[in-house]
Formats: C-alpha cells, structure tokens, sequence
C-alpha cells in the first residue's frame, strides 16, 4: 500500500484561517442579526477594486486569445520577459539595485513561493523564524519534514524560534548560534514592524558570517512610509550572495485572487551540497521552475505588467494611501481605547496588546460577540503571539471608521 | 551555510522541451530562410483561439474585480464551489461517475498537479512509470529524491519501468512484483494510445491486491472518439479506493498559456503510515492545497466554468474536432509516406517509427533540415521512445496539410 507523508500528521487540525473561518461561521449562524453588522478586519484581504490599468491591460489579454493571429499557449515557465524586465527596472534597478530580469521567476503568489522554495534546499538544514510569523513558513517546513513534533505551546522540536517582542521592538536580533535558514518578513505581518537599515545590515552580517541564507518576505513593502526604511534585503551591502527576496501583488495592487507573485534569487546566491560543494541555487530554481510550474495566467501578467506603467502605479499608490489611512484610524482608535498598539504606520497591520492579560483567542471572542469585529488572535501567529491581536487595515473607509467608533466601546477588562 | 537539494544535480542538464527549443533556435540562427517556412509539431501547444464562452466570462470576470460591489479577494484554496461542482456534475455525475465537488481539488494545471501529488506521499513508495512517458512523472520523483542515479538509457535507479511497445500495443500490463504507485496516462503522452476497459479493470485489480496507488492523467480525454473507451479512471469498478485522477483544460479548451487543471481524489483512498495505520488522502491533499496554494486565479475558474456551458461544450467539441482533423490528415501522411505509425486516432499524437533504425534525434535533425518540421524525439520520452517521434496534432489546418505534404517528400533511408 502506498505510504503517506507522515509530517502532515505533525500538524494541528486547524491553520489559522480556516478556524478564524469557522468560529465567525458558527457565531453568524447563531446570531443572524448580529452577522448583518460584521465587519471583518481578521484576514489580510483586501477589499477595494482593481488598479484601472490592470483591469484594461487584462481586458485586452483575454480578447487577444479570442483570435488567431493573437493566440498564445504557453509562456516561458519563470515568466515572460516583458514581466520579469518590468520588475528587475522598475522594483530593484531604479533604486540602484542590482537584479536582472533572469533572477526573477514569476508565480502565482507569496504564499506558494515560500512554500516552493523548500524544493530546492535540503532537509538536513536548521531553520530559524520569527515568531510571531506568518504560518505558512512553519507549516512547509512541518510539512516537508525540516521539523520534529509539535510542541505544547504550538511551536516545533528542531525550529529555532526568534522571539520579536514589544522588548526588541518585534525586530529579532540575529542569534547566537549558527543557522542555516532565515525567514524575516518586513513590513511584518503580523506586528507591522519595520527593520531599519542597521538591523537588516547585521542579518546579512550574520548570513555572511555563518554562511547562512535570508529568505526575505516583502510583500508588504508597498507600505512603507519612512524613507529610511529598506524595502528590498538587497538594498543592504553583501545580501545578494545571501538572500532570495519575496514579492507579491496581493496587497498592493489587489492581486490576492488574481493570484500573482515572484522570487528574486540571485546569481550568486550559493549553498552546499553535503560534501562540501558550493553551487549556485539559481539552476536549481530555473530547474524547479520548468519541471513544476508553468508560471501564472498569461492575462495575469499582463495585468501585473500595467502595474509598472504610470498609469498603474499612481493607482497603486492611491490604494496604498487609502489603506494606510484606515491604519491611522484603527490604531488610533485601539489607543485611545486605552489599548497599547504596535505598527499601523509602515504596515496595513495594527498589532494590538490584549486588554487585562485575557488570552488572543478569549479576545477574538469578545471582539466578535461585543463589536461584531473579526480580528485575528496572536496565538495563531506563534507563542509570542499569545496577549496580541492583529488588525487588519484591509477594508473600506466606512468599515474602518465604524471599527473605530466601536473600539471606542470597549470595555478594556 | 544552507544546504542546498541534491537530488536536483542527479538530472541531466536539458529537459526535453528546453533542449527541443535551443536545437530549433540554433537551426534557424543558422538558416533564416528556412526558418520563415518552419512549422511546429513539437511541443503539444494549442494554437488555435480560446472558446468564445471562455473569453466572454473572463471579460466579464475581469470587469467585476475593478469595481467595489463586485470585487472579490481570496477564493477558497481548493477553487470555487461553482467551479469545483461543475466539474463533478459534468465531468463526473452526468457519465454516472460518484464524484462530489469536495473531491475536487483546482489548480493551475496538470504539470503542476502530477509534481504536487508527491508533496502528501511517502518518500519510501517504489514507484513504477510506463516508458516511454511524460518526463514531469519522472523528474518530479528525482527532485523528491524517490529514486537513485540516472543509468546510461536516460532511466533512473529504483524506479520500475514498464515499457510500452508495438507489441503490447503501447500500454503495459501490471508488473509480477508489488510497486506501490504506478503513473498511467490515457490517452497517452507521447504514444497516443489508449487503454480499454479490460486493460484499466486489470490494473485497478492489482492496485486493490497490492495496495498501490494509480495516479491516471486524463489530460487528453477529451480526444476520445471510440464510445467503449473509459474517459476517467473511475468508470472502474474499485477505482474510488485506490485512484487519484488528473484533469486539465489545457488541451480540450486552448487553456494551456490561461492555466488550469484539477486533481480528483475520492475520499474513499487510503495510504499507510510506516506503523500501518490505513488514513484517507483526502484530509492531506485539503491541507497541502490550504497551506501551499490559494487555487488558481478567480478569472481563469470563471472561464473554466464556461466551458461547461452548452455553448462551452459545443465550441470545445469543434476545437477537438479541428485537431483530430488534424491528426488523421498527419498520421495518414505518415503512413503514405512508408513510416509505421500509431496514435492519433483517440489522441492528438502520432507516434512514430524512426526510417531505417536511425535514431530519434537524428531523425529530429532530419525533419528539421529537410523538412523544416519540428518534432520531438522520442528518446526524450524515456528509453523505450528511442527509434520513435512524435508528431503533434496542435496546429492550424493550414499547417496540418503542409506538413502532410512535405512528409510525402521524405526520403525514407
């Protein structure tokens, strides 16, 4: 009989979202006229339309298969040029930032991304990662067999775990002991913390020093606001022979269900084999790339394409202002609420201290019963996510200004 | 310092596609003139327009997403019900075939999904493959490091090959020994055979006796024109407990620059544990879709969804019928013109015999020299496809009947 991969039965039942999903299922059925007024701040998913020059750009795409002479079937497996060169210019060389378009492979989102590039590193490395963190990087890992059991406090025997607390700001230091493997994510979701340059600058002096490799998530960097802070990890002096960057356009342009993201893996990125070898890890992607993948939709990219014309990045910037102004409005809010909150101002996310020591899920809970608010627990970040909660700054000016209005209500214990 | 996956160095340097391009690419640098009048009947590319049903839902669907009512972000990551339930109804239920939407998994593609299947099984299975085969079945096992070194026959250790020959009519039977997953194809890449339902029946018998798993890629169904030919896996009788089957838009529908296929796995199969607990995959499949991947974009399920309409039936109908004109007008040239050839009558491939023993890339250089057709060769199809080429229906008409012309000028010696 076939054997399964046993690592998945490492896993908890629920992963975050499907949960969150679940109890606002169950408390919408139980209370109908409640559900009519819920506002939804739990998931990063955005809600405003479409920049106009994707929409066109895609519009015309889809009529362009309609047609003969038009017609094409399938595209180059890490992308078409007429992408990968619009982001090597527009998101890296015209902030003096040396990536071509051969070291960006297109896919269909950050999400699968960082799941995919676990294929081509091996097992035997040693994995560190933020906590609180996005889940998905330690649930490939679980799943790919990197980690041991599950632990009482929800992490896993064999990760190491960097602690980001309201001490160090959220932004880890780079440890003591040697690590093979790095995930760091800034803009951070969930705390909505920024690395200043200093900070990014000692990640890569570590990776460099212990022959260690950042797996740097910026989907987010379209929120920075403080011209200080680095939005690419190659901004910072040695990081293109140590780290692989994450981008996506779900957040800021929208793209969460038009699907569409890339990895920027660097010629000179190396890593070992186990006697000893030092490779180049950009065959292995570009090999990963035509065995496994097909890229996305032809009409997504060029959709993705027009994001980069004018057009579309004015576009992007009044959605990213408009985000950004429900964030000042929330985490202005969850303040004067006398609540003490963290990001909101480099980042769509407002990471919010639960009041009276009461648990993340006990507050999930109580914003939901109380203000009909769906948030999202800390707890499902990571330990250090337990006594927190995210907002999320995705939704419309009317949603967030009522959130506003009824965190204003809250009783703080 | 990170390790990096060294079972990616196991696979020789060119995968048959990409090897195919440059050879073409080289012949044409070198031979403008002859470029102008090359056609291709290599790779299966699709070439002719999208259904019109297709392209006016996506048009549709991309509208939708640039207004605030309508916009819509993440879709539930194994795709939308309304996809996921008309592909059970049509595909399955209307040919009295117990599938539900909940059994249906949407991504973006085949390609994809043959590699993504590996991620929720063992490393330990002994897997068995037909020779010649889609490559993606093979290479995807080496990456995942279920096999040894490649052998000299382009093969690799510890994989079970099954050959497919002229004198089992290209499909193999159940080998004598226990393997526990065997990858099947009908109708085939690259041989364009098909197996009947006594041949299926026979290997759903030997996966119930030895507990091993049949993953059946029926990306070409569509092309069945004999009425006693089984179109899924699952017309046979104990396939539920023991089938996972691959479906995909890329071939019946043009969809293969749009991008989207889907994985069928009943809840009824099982696999073991190293302990020898019997679980279901279906919980697996569920949490790898969920932690890995969020479908494939909302765009592309909306016009797969049209496909299944009355108009999308009928206009995917036509475009078979084009290619299968194809295919007879191809392989009946080839026989004119002395060759032995096979396929291309419930499949878009003929697959045929090298003139004179030549080999498969000498004949590959013969037709694109003399003929200025491309093909592929078969020994990039495994071992057993050595001594013969595959020719592809996907073409205009036009092109079609040129190429049956010019094979009526081949020298055969």
């Amino acid at each position: 009989m076939a054997y399964l991969n046993e690592n998945y039965l490492k896993l908890p039942a629920g992963y975050l979202f499907p949960e969150v999903a679940r109890r606002v299922r169950a408390f919408c059925d139980a209370n109908p006229e409640a559900a009519k007024r819920l506002i939804r701040c739990g998931i990063g998913d955005v809600t405003e339309p479409l920049p106009r020059a994707a929409i066109e750009a895609m519009t015309r795409a889809v009529e362009e298969l309609g047609h003969r002479e038009t017609f094409h079937g399938y595209g180059p497996e890490q992308g078409y040029e007429f992408l990968r060169s619009s982001i090597a210019q527009c998101d890296y060389r015209d902030r003096k930032i040396d990536i071509s378009a051969d070291e960006i492979f297109v896919s269909d989102g950050s999400k699968c991304d960082c799941g995919h590039i676990l294929d081509i590193l091996g097992g035997q490395n040693k994995v560190a990662v933020p906590d609180p963190v996005y889940p998905v990087y330690v649930d490939t890992n679980v799943l790919a067999g990197h980690t041991g059991l599950a632990l009482k406090d929800g992490g896993y025997e064999g990760i190491h775990y960097l602690p980001c607390t309201e001490k160090n700001n959220f932004v880890p230091e780079p440890p003591k002991e040697r690590v093979d493997l790095v995930y760091l994510c800034f803009p951070n979701n969930p705390t909505g913390a920024v690395a200043s340059r200093a900070q990014l600058t000692r990640w890569v002096n570590y990776a460099m020093e212990h022959d260690a490799l950042l797996l740097f998530d910026a989907a987010y960097e379209a929120y920075i606001s403080d011209p200080q802070v680095p939005h690419s990890i190659f901004e910072i002096p040695g990081a293109h022979d140590c780290a692989i960057e994450f981008r996506s356009f779900s957040k800021n342009s929208g793209f969460t269900g038009v699907r569409c993201g890339f990895t920027v893996m660097p010629k000179s990125v190396l890593a070992r084999t186990s006697d000893g070898r030092r490779l180049p890890l950009h065959p292995l992607c570009q090999r990963r790339w035509s065995t496994k993948s097909n890229s996305v939709s032809s009409l997504v990219q060029r959709g993705a394409e027009a994001l980069y014309s004018p057009d579309g990045r004015e576009q992007i910037r009044s959605l990213v202002n408009h985000y950004m102004g429900n964030a000042k409005l929330l985490r202005d809010a969850a303040s004067h609420a006398g609540l003490d909150a963290f990001g909101g101002i480099n980042a769509p996310y407002i990471w919010v201290k639960t009041p009276g020591g009461i648990t993340s899920w006990e507050m999930f809970d109580r914003m939901l019963r109380r203000l009909n608010v769906v948030i999202t627990p800390g707890a499902g970040f990571g330990a250090q996510g337990e006594g927190y909660f995210r907002i999320s700054a995705f939704n419309s000016r009317e949603n967030a200004e009522e959130v506003a209005r009824r965190l204003n209500t809250l009783p703080t214990s």
